[in-house]
């Protein structure tokens, strides 16, 4: 995937129809999920089409509404795509309160990312104290809450990150017990040793080596599976939107934390829609630090 | 491994001490899980050492008791291993009634292979109305009880075995809906037609092309594992002796279904201890059709 394979158009303003309101989005989110969805075949959702406006959460302000449960200079978190104003009737739109928090935190850990973690890690994983957690990915959007929950649920957290930087943030600024820098070369040793009483729960956000296995072309073979018996883990795949139930106490949760200073977060901002392509190119390799964002104003 | 990795040693009759009991094994059950017992490394269990008796599940008759929970000609369900007689504290001994169904079936449909089956499909795996449940070894002893269960319970059951014997059995005798033959040699084509609407239980006992992945020395790559993602599928890894709590209703409802006749079920059997070995590696080769027996009495 290369720049090549996006399109910057420019539209006249729509003007919402009743029931519609138009949203100036203020930022975008960037997350691996959108790589997915750029491919043919039978995905976790709804293929991204050609031609149309690339799918993305983003946050916002209401400029114009003729839908009565919105109104002007509402801040709300939607999935309006990669565009600086998006036109909403009011489905999937949710107004938001940035006077405690900033509005860019609806994105990362007070949204998807911070609830897939919540889900994943309370909900399916559910560690016991003292466990061990390992996640993968672990300075970005979803890995950083995912270690950070562990801890204060008192289990043993280790990151797997690619490079020393990445490392040192995961351990020193979120308060992981380890991090093993895959870029090092020596992931199986490296991870061996910072898990002496084994792994308990797995939080896999790369699907592979790393993260590049969105774009890869030939499937990553795994070749533990027996273990999968001999150990008798479970793997489950889950995308956070099956879980819409779960969200009220997630966001709660992790809300608390926020305010509490037990959960800290850090985000990588590109400036401008024109340099969401490349931004997102460098997110499927790694590049980002924390959660993805383009501000779009 | 070959008939050469065995060795057949007389020994006097033990005397049982205070406590003890001597039971004359009538059935020995051979099962796939035995073959992971020996090798090195970690394992779902305590591994079998060399020079000892090989593990097994056994069906006897008490010939001499000095406890008093058995009596001379109780009839017992335990873990006496490979030999014609066994000494027992009791520990792990059960009598079994044999007056309705043969003893052996204590060692496949009313016993482990039979709960293995119950716990995998009706616990984990879950399968509602109408929902499609494929079984690999399809007419081996756990598999072919996971597929009646599977129609008692209103799902669509689809096996996957070896030969045009073997599925026919499982089709025509058992009641599965279809079977697919790996050997003919279009295993993922012939499944394809059997799911027209996908699988929703994948019932999985060999861990590998066929049953004979327990004797590979390189891992089976899974190359499907993005699937899990995609699919939101759980896979889960267990060992029913894990699930002890679940063994009463198991049994219970077992039971109830051979009774009625909702069940059938077939052996292979061995004559004579002395053939064990031959039979055991044969099953690993999927040779057998239905519960792997040695006579011994």
């Amino acid at each position: 995937m290369s720049e090549a394979n996006f399109k910057i158009e420019d539209a006249p303003l729509p003007t919402p129809a009743e029931g519609e309101v138009l949203v100036k989005n203020l930022w975008l989110s960037l997350d691996p999920y959108m790589r997915g969805r750029m491919n043919e075949g039978k995905s976790y959702a709804a293929k991204q089409e050609l031609g149309e406006v690339m799918i993305g959460g983003t946050v916002g302000e209401v400029v114009e509404s003729r839908n009565p449960k919105f109104a002007k200079g509402d801040q709300v978190l939607g999935m309006l795509g990669w565009q600086q104003y998006g036109l909403s009737d009011g489905k999937g739109l949710n107004k938001v309160d940035a006077s405690r928090v900033p509005l860019s935190a609806y994105l990362g850990v007070l949204g998807m990312p911070g609830v897939t973690a919540w889900v994943g890690l309370l909900d399916i994983c559910q560690p016991k104290v003292g466990e061990t957690v390992v996640v993968s990915a672990a300075s970005g959007a979803v890995g950083s809450v995912v270690g950070q929950i562990a801890k204060i649920k008192g289990c043993r957290a280790v990151g797997i990150a690619g490079g020393r930087q990445k490392c040192d943030y995961v351990v020193k600024e979120l308060g992981f017990d380890a991090c093993v820098d895959y870029k090092a070369g020596k992931l199986n040793d490296d991870l061996k040793a910072a898990v002496p009483a084994g792994i308990d729960c797995y939080f896999e956000n790369v699907g592979g080596d790393l993260i590049s296995q969105y774009n890869a072309t030939e499937p990553y073979a795994v070749k533990t599976f027996q273990s999968i018996l001999t150990n008798r883990v479970k793997v489950q795949g889950f995308i956070v939107s099956d879980r819409m139930e779960l969200w009220p106490k997630a966001l709660a949760d992790l809300a608390g934390w926020l305010a509490a200073g037990r959960i800290k977060y850090r985000e990588s901002v590109t400036e401008g829609l024109e340099n969401a392509p490349r931004a997102f190119i460098g997110l499927l390799k790694g590049e980002n630090l924390g959660k993805q964002l383009v501000r779009l104003a």
